[in-house]
C-alpha cells in the first residue's frame, strides 16, 4: 500500500483544522557572511513557533533532485511527484488562471521568427513585448478545428498558451520546438496510437497559425512544447476526507491547488490579506493551504537581503495565523531557492509542525541548520500530509 | 521513475569535474581502546576536508546487509545492487583482469578431490598451490565444445575461472558444487528453457575435465559455482552524460569500473601514483573513480594498526587530489571492514562531499561517529551519484 492508499483507508472526518503555510523557495545557502537567509533574518515569531513545534527537513522529489514548483507543491499535498506528472503546458495554463478541465490538452507556445524556408532564426522572436503578443493571439484566436474548442492565451513576452478542449484528446505527443535555431519546426507526433487524432489536430492548428502569421515581423511562426492533459490526481477530499481551501496570490499556485481538488481563493495583495481571508473562511474548511511567494522571487533574483526581508514579512503574519488556533499548523517550502544560486535547488527545506500531540525536540530556531536536528529528521515531501493528518487526530489506527 | 531513469532524464553535460575516492573497507568498529581505526589514525587532511564538506553515512545495499565488493561499488556508481546482480563467476573473471564480453558465461571453479565413486573427499583438494593450479589449467585448456570458445584461467590456490564465449549463452544455471563433502558433483540444470543449451555445454565440459583429471592427486575433479553472464548495466555515459575514468591498482576494481562503462586505467603501485595518473587524465574525463585498497586488506587481516596506517597513507594523498580542484570531491568506502571482525560488515560507511554549493554542517572529523551528525544523514549508496551530479550542477530541475 502506498501513502495515498493508506490515507484513503485510514482518514476520518473530525472537526480539527490544519493550516499549511508554504513559503515558496524557503530554503537557502550561506551567503558571504556564512549564514543563510533564514539565519540572517530576524524571525522572532517563527523561532518561537519552531520552539513549540516538531521540526525537520523536507525532500520533495528525491535526494539531489531540484523540484519545479509543480512537483514541490504536489508532494506537499500528498501526491508523489514521480507518479503524478504535470506537463509544462498544463502549468502554463494554470499560471494564467485558465480553468483547465479534465481532458483539456494544453501546450506552452513561443512566438518565433523563421526565414523564407521556415528555418528558425530566433526562437523568441526578438523577445517581443506582451502587448504585441496579445495582438498576435487575437490573430490566431478564431482558428477553428473539427470537433474541438480552441483557446489561444497570451502569457508574457513571446510566450502563449494553446488549449484544445473536446472529447477524446490525449497526451503522449512530441514537441514542435527543436530547441535550436537553424532548424525547422517539427510536426507533432503521437507516442501512442490513441494520440494520433490529437497530434493531427495540433498539426492542423500549427499550419493555420503559420498561414495567419505570414508577413508579420518579427514573430511569424509558433513553436509548441510540453503538450499535456490535466493529470488525473485524486482529490484531497477523497484521499484525506478533507474539505480543503487554497489561498494564493499568484494564479500558478491556485492552479496547483485546483489540481489537488482544493477550493481556491484569491489571496489579495500580501500575506496579511491572505491570512485575513483565511480567517473569513475558517468555518467553511478544515484544511487551508496558504501560499507565500515573496521569498522565492527574491531568491530567483539573487537578492539575499530582499529574501531575508521577505521572510521577516512572513514572520510578521505568524501571530495572526496562530490566533486562528489551528489544531495543526505547518510551515515549510516547496523547494529551496538560495539567493547565491538565483535558482531552485535540491537542498532539503525546513519544516515545522505545531500541534498538541507532538514529540518534543530541541529545535529553537526556524533555520536549515537547526531543523536538521529536529525529531522528524529528513522526510520525503509525501510524508507531510500524513504527519498533518495524524497530529490532527484524523487518522485511524492501521490494523487491529 | 527510479534513480537511474531520473538521472537519464535530468543529467546535462557541463565542464565541471567529479572525483570519487573509494577507500575499500573504510569503516570500522572501536578496538580495545574504544576508538575506531579512523578515530585512531592521524588524518589532518581528511579532517580538514570533512570540515569543508557535507558529511553523512552511506548504506550500500540495505539496512543490516553486508555488501560484497561488487554490490558496494555498483551502488556508489549509481546502480541498485539489488537490481543489478553480478554473479560470482563474473566477479572471478574480473578479478584476474580477464576481458569479459557481453554474453560471456563465467563460472568460479574449485579443483577438488573425489574417491573412486566420485564422492567428494576434499572440496579444495588439500588447498593445492597456485603453481599446481596453473599446471592443471593447462591440462584442461584445450578441451573443446561445439560452437563456443573455452577459457580456463587459474586464480589462486585451488580456484580457477571457466569462461565460455559464443552466441546464445544464457545464465540461470544451477551449480555443480554441493557445498559439502561426502556428496557427488551435480549436473548443471537450466532454471529456464533458454538456458538448456548452456547447461548441456557446461556439463559436457565438466565430463571432459573429469576425464583429463583422472589419476591426478590430490586434484582429480572440478566443482563449478556462480555461473553467470556479464550483467547488462547501462553505461554511466548514457545514464549520467559523463565521460568516466576508473583508476585502480587491483584488477577486480578495474573490472567493476568496466561494468559501469568507465574507461579504466592501471593505477600503478600506490595511491600517490594513482593520483598522479589521475592528474594526467584530467582533461580527458569529467568523472574519476579512484580506488584505494590498503584499508580493506588490513581490516581483513584483523590488523587494526595497519588499517590506521593505511588510512594515514590515504590522508597523505588528499592534498594532491584537492590540488586538481575538482568541482565535486567525494571520499567514502564500498563497505566497512572492521579489524576486530576481520571481514566486511553491514555498518554504514563515512561519506564526505566537498563542493561549492553545499549545505553547511558541523562535522569536523572524518570518522564514523562524526559523519553520523552530518547533513546528509544516512543515505543509500545509490544516492551518492545523484548528489555528486547535483552539486556539480549537472542536473536539470524536475518539472516546471
Amino acid at each position: 500500500m502506498n501513502n495515498l492508499e493508506l490515507m484513503r483507508e485510514l482518514s476520518v472526518k473530525t472537526p480539527s483544522k490544519i493550516v499549511m503555510v508554504v513559503a515558496d523557495g524557503l530554503g537557502g545557502l550561506p551567503g558571504p557572511d556564512g549564514v543563510t537567509e533564514l539565519e540572517a533574518a530576524n524571525l522572532p515569531n517563527l523561532d518561537q513557533l519552531a520552539a513549540e513545534s516538531v521540526c525537520g527537513l523536507v525532500q520533495h522529489v528525491a535526494t539531489a533532485i531540484t523540484p519545479g514548483s509543480g512537483p514541490g507543491h504536489l508532494a506537499l499535498f500528498g501526491y508523489d511527484p514521480l507518479e503524478f506528472d504535470i506537463g509544462r503546458g498544463v502549468l502554463e495554463a494554470l499560471g494564467i488562471d485558465f480553468e483547465l478541465r479534465m481532458g483539456d490538452l494544453a501546450a506552452r507556445g513561443n512566438f518565433c521568427s523563421v526565414d523564407d524556408d521556415g528555418v528558425i532564426t530566433d526562437r523568441r522572436a526578438g523577445r517581443i513585448a506582451t502587448a504585441v503578443n496579445a495582438e498576435l493571439c487575437k490573430l490566431l484566436r478564431d482558428i477553428t478545428l473539427d470537433g474541438v474548442e480552441v483557446f489561444v492565451l497570451p502569457v508574457e513576452g513571446y510566450r502563449f498558451c494553446l488549449v484544445l478542449r473536446g472529447p477524446g484528446l490525449q497526451d503522449g505527443l512530441t514537441e514542435t520546438d527543436p530547441q535550436r535555431e537553424g532548424m525547422k519546426s517539427m510536426p507533432v507526433q503521437a507516442r501512442r496510437p490513441e494520440a494520433e487524432r490529437s497530434a493531427a489536430l495540433v498539426n492542423q492548428w500549427v499550419a493555420k497559425a503559420a498561414e495567419r502569421l505570414k508577413g508579420q515581423t518579427p514573430a511569424n511562426m509558433v513553436l509548441l512544447r510540453g503538450l499535456a492533459t490535466r493529470p488525473n490526481i485524486p482529490a484531497m477530499s477523497e484521499v484525506f476526507n478533507l474539505n480543503p481551501a487554497g489561498v494564493a496570490i499568484y494564479p500558478m499556485y491556485r492552479g496547483l491547488a485546483t489540481l489537488a481538488g482544493m477550493k481556491v481563493y484569491h489571496g489579495g495583495h500580501d500575506i496579511h490579506e491572505e491570512v485575513a481571508l483565511t480567517k473569513t473562511l475558517w468555518n467553511d474548511h478544515d484544511f487551508f493551504f496558504v501560499h507565500f511567494k515573496n521569498a522565492d522571487s527574491a531568491g530567483e533574483d539573487g537578492d539575499f537581503a530582499r529574501k531575508a526581508k521577505a521572510l521577516e514579512l512572513l514572520d510578521s503574519a505568524i501571530p495572526a495565523i496562530r490566533d486562528l488556533k489551528p489544531d495543526v499548523l505547518m510551515v515549510t517550502g516547496d523547494h529551496a531557492t538560495p539567493s547565491i544560486l538565483k535558482a531552485h535547488s535540491w537542498h532539503p527545506v525546513p519544516f515545522l509542525l505545531n500541534a498538541q500531540w507532538r514529540y518534543p525536540d530541541d529545535v529553537r530556531q526556524f533555520t536549515e541548520r537547526a531543523c536538521r536536528a529536529g525529531e522528524f529528521g529528513r522526510i520525503p515531501g509525501t510524508d507531510v500530509m500524513p504527519l498533518a493528518m495524524a497530529h490532527a487526530m484524523k487518522l485511524a489506527k492501521y490494523g487491529a
